[in-house]
């Protein structure tokens, strides 16, 4: 038998009958992604294997470097495609248990119907039956995406961008909808105030008006607010340390403001402040336009100042911080609320001890307005593997309602990691299954359970974000 | 098969026999619930299912809110029995993996003989059935509490009430012995000067005594401590954010407590300084009743505003803080242990990060007096659920006496969620079971084993807290 | 059958094969306990099982408090060694699921062949056989530690201390090799100033040299930095509540010093600073010699005053701390990074929410210059059972490279905790046995994955510290 065969991690009867039924069929929603437009509106056409796995990959170069291969290999880019991956190969045998050795046999079997297991044995043999098929139409960009049976694509967006790539895809669609995501994190990021001013310049050109004031910030990403509203963009993201929800006169916010442009660093408790007042306004405006906003919580960033000198940011050098949330997350939360101005919501954790405070602190916001208003999100990143998944679907089924759950997603910058909507369904039709053979779940209800599965799968994420 | 069945979660052969050999039959001692000495003194008869499940559980309403019920079928009232009724049973089928789920057929199976899995389907006919049974005399609430063998029940009490209904059921037995428990988290609570005084003019009133200091303050309790301990009380219980144990001189208190005396708040150092010298002095009174001190900690309360100004408090907005609790945790032990007046004690954490540090810190204070003197107590509120108490049985086993754990409690409000108990002995039985048939546990000592299943379900807090 | 089999805790099929074909007959590197060097090179001769199991045990002498036995048994020493081996053989039957249940159990058979549950029922029994075996010249120190095959021991040692047993034993070799290690916690304890610079006195003797200034401290630690690492040793260990990574001038640490000299208590922010000064200089030395450092953070000590002043230090009233680890931890290791100064470094936690967070912090750390620089420990002391272990193994797989794990130690006190080492290979072979039974591990990698269990249960560690 394969590694990869039909029932792969399906361990139950009723699991492989949920996941066969229900699940494996289902076009894919994938709602939070790090896709480049430009790549899908180029419809790329990858040189090689190595460019495909290993151009952009920071799970893969962490593993590497845990396993002794040094950086040349990796992010300084100076050896062939065949000296990458063939590091790459040794490395993949040693990270038997990581997710990184179900993500790459998964990848071989589905897009390139390889079966071997990929080791020093076997990597020349795949690199060049992989790059034979890289080579043909049928493995562009594009061409990829439609294999997975994608519906929905949302990217993730910066406020200055024009969002041009999105209007070149709308304007030759392939068969995948693919959206922006509003990503205002360089909006908040006022630490460094000399980038913080570039930033604001390239802001201000987009909106197409001078930001000399928070007033005008406010002004400005609402324009933009309102043209990635016209884009189709349905949703919001956040990248946080923690959640911020500091009370703060306007005045004082205007005064921080104003001491950053004049080029002064602001102190922590300055940054705490206006993160308070800049995010609570952008909730504000998500609510009003029926948007969806996502909050991922909890990385330290950058760890490593040699790195991030030599290769720059997202290269591999980021952990999980253990900063306090639930306090200032409930009153963010309950602000919002209060003013009658709490989007649907969806938040994520990066540190596990996170799961729990989430899933409840969600619960408390909850009006009947819309089913899983706000919700505990997917395992994400490190927790995006099968403990992790498995502690997500626990902590919402215990503490919230996981048949309201909206499921997968990739957050992935790879055109190939939609197998992880996959790998998601076979535990989620495992966990389930499990409960039904256990006597846990009546058996006399599989209708109900299988439609549940297929909700999770699909059909809860197309009501929800309303695409 | 039903859904509830004679082995309902019970996996393997060890199980069964434990469960059906040792822990079915035992008594109930519920040592810490909500339950209402008025309702119980005046032998409640039930409305309809409608009042008897939805008319105070705040677990249901919370479901009900993330399934997209609105706010007139929950807390408003503006709804008749029956239409909150079928928007209960249009939720529970949506509750599939949540503790819910088994807890709503658990108690209409062993309340009702109702084997019929709720849902709109089923919703009219099971309403019907129950509340026709509910209408006979052998439904009223002592019978409902003798059916399901209660042997004790503790209740949660404010220090100024009178105790009068427990005099009632004292005077009028029916069979369970209802004892009222020690909760004076209001007279604690300072950081509301109005409410706070309020409740001074209360609990001055049942003492019989002006309160004007902290002394005055310190005597009333200890008045209305040992009117409660005539009336039977063996416990004492305190709900609090973290653990407090600043030094603070006498003075100092005082001076707390005559500014909030004049109507001024404290500040936060001020309220935990206060809540230091107070919770240290009613530890002291515990220890020399010889009562047992319980400790909940961990819960963020009434994090919606809007709901709080509509429906009040526990109507199902609190959620989970996260604060450290091992520095001042083992600080306000050690004081109390160093001068001979640390009670029996159990540790209750809202947050799942706590267990490890909890079970560890019990660890520190027990001396040899009383087997397991100092323990982890059962999971609570969002971590009573098969998770939670699979996570609170591993914790206390790895990192204490199992075999001494006083078990099981409902913490509850309902007069049939004594299924709670039922349910904790089947997991019990299966997470011990399990350990014989896979060998962790040695077959030959079964009998040393069915004891143990019989003193945590039953024996240990019989011997324990004295009644 | 018996308790303790041949396949205990050995659930499938590749679990037993993979165990007994790989694991089981390879020999021990312990690369981290608290053997007493002396009692090695004395090779002691235990007067009893008492003495053996009781002497300095505090798993089980917290267990016994649990139980109710008072202290007289325990660290009193007024009670005979037949009195205190009843008590705790009396304990035993409760220990069920605590790892001390099988520990004790393994230690009967592994090293005196015995059989038998321990209980009342056979303690007198068990006493005596035991007794009869100890007085054999077989049962001595170093004969116990070859029975286990046991090939390097490292011990844990302070900087000012000659080594003198330690080349005792390398001058009367008895085939297994013993090294010390380098524990400097005595060197940072600043907190009490009397002890401290009674500290500075033996440090200085050690060094020969005065220790008047930082400076002089630095010097002197390099000096027995040097002498240390000819006699073999190749690892630091530090005991810390958490990281400290503050940023402090130089004239600033002298000027703590210097107030320390004086005799003066420094505050919590003084000690966090020399901490981070003192650590980070200690990190360089490791750096420059080659060897790897260790890391146990997250204790919380002495918690019973009443107990520190009768029973001394290390006597069962240490808990879990539970402060905040990811930025002090990333910034102290990142500026090691920086220097070009970063030794092998392993992370153990004792709060096991602390697990993930040090597991990616090791991450952002390797370099790639050897295979798992930098990476996540084996559980330790409460971790150090099943669970935890489970846990452990875990969030390496996910997090980290499991391959590249250097494995078990016992952390012990104990001439006979061997066993650990047969517990963890059970659990490792287990876990991973699992993987390949469910399909999550190819079968048609057999192999690599033996490979992989011997690598971690031996050459790992063989090669990683360079014994």
């Amino acid at each position: 038998m394969t590694f990869i065969h039909d029932d792969f991690m399906l361990t139950g009867p009723t699991a492989r009958e949920l996941y066969h039924g229900h699940a494996e069929r289902l076009p894919i929603i994938d709602y939070h992604c790090h896709l480049s437009p430009q790549e899908i509106a180029e419809n790329i056409q990858f040189r090689d294997i190595t460019q495909l796995w290993l151009g952009s990959d920071h799970y893969k170069w962490r593993a590497m470097r845990a396993n002794g291969v040094v950086e040349e290999y990796i992010t300084l880019g100076t050896r062939n495609a065949w000296e990458v991956f063939e590091k790459w190969a040794e490395t993949v045998p040693y990270t038997m248990r990581n997710p990184l050795y179900h993500w790459t046999h998964l990848e071989l079997k589905r897009v390139f119907g390889i079966d071997k297991i990929l080791s020093p044995a076997t990597a020349r043999e795949i690199f060049e039956a992989c790059n034979a098929m890289l080579a043909k139409p049928e493995f562009r960009g594009q061409a990829l995406i439609r294999r997975f049976n994608v519906e929905t694509i949302c990217t993730t967006d910066d406020p200055a961008d024009d969002l041009r790539w999105h209007k070149q895809i709308a304007a030759h669609p392939f068969g995948t909808k693919v959206l922006p995501t509003w990503r205002p994190d360089n909006a908040i990021a006022i630490a460094d105030p000399k980038s913080y001013k570039a930033y604001l310049d390239r802001l201000g050109e987009a909106a197409g008006k001078n930001i000399d004031s928070y007033t005008d910030l406010i002004d400005a990403l609402q324009a933009r607010h309102d043209y990635f509203a016209k884009a189709g963009c349905k949703l919001s993201d956040h990248g946080l340390d923690t959640f911020h929800a500091t009370d703060c006169k306007p005045l004082e916010i205007e005064l921080i403001f104003k001491k950053v442009l004049l080029g002064k660093a602001p102190n922590a408790a300055e940054i705490d402040k206006f993160s308070s007042a800049l995010l609570h306004d952008l909730a504000v405006m998500d609510a009003e336009t029926g948007w969806t906003q996502q909050f991922h919580v909890g990385p330290i960033r950058n760890n490593s100042s040699r790195m991030l000198r030599m290769a720059g940011r997202d290269t591999g050098f980021d952990s999980i911080l253990d900063l306090q949330i639930s306090a200032s997350g409930n009153r963010f939360f309950d602000r919002l609320d209060d003013e009658g101005k709490l989007a649907k919501t969806i938040l994520y954790c990066l540190n596990p001890k996170d799961f729990e405070v989430m899933a409840t602190m969600a619960g408390n916001f909850n009006d009947g307005s819309v089913p899983g208003k706000m919700q505990l999100g997917a395992g994400w990143w490190f927790l995006d593997q099968e403990s992790g998944m498995r502690r997500q679907l626990d902590t919402i089924s215990n503490l919230g309602l996981l048949s309201r759950f909206v499921g997968m997603l990739t957050d992935s910058r790879s055109f190939i990691s939609y197998t992880r909507h996959e790998y998601f369904r076979r535990i989620l039709c495992d966990v389930v299954g499990a409960d039904v053979d256990s006597g846990r779940l009546p058996a006399s209800e599989m209708e109900r359970i299988g439609a549940m599965i297929e909700d999770i799968s699909y059909r809860n994420a197309h009501g929800y974000f309303g695409f």
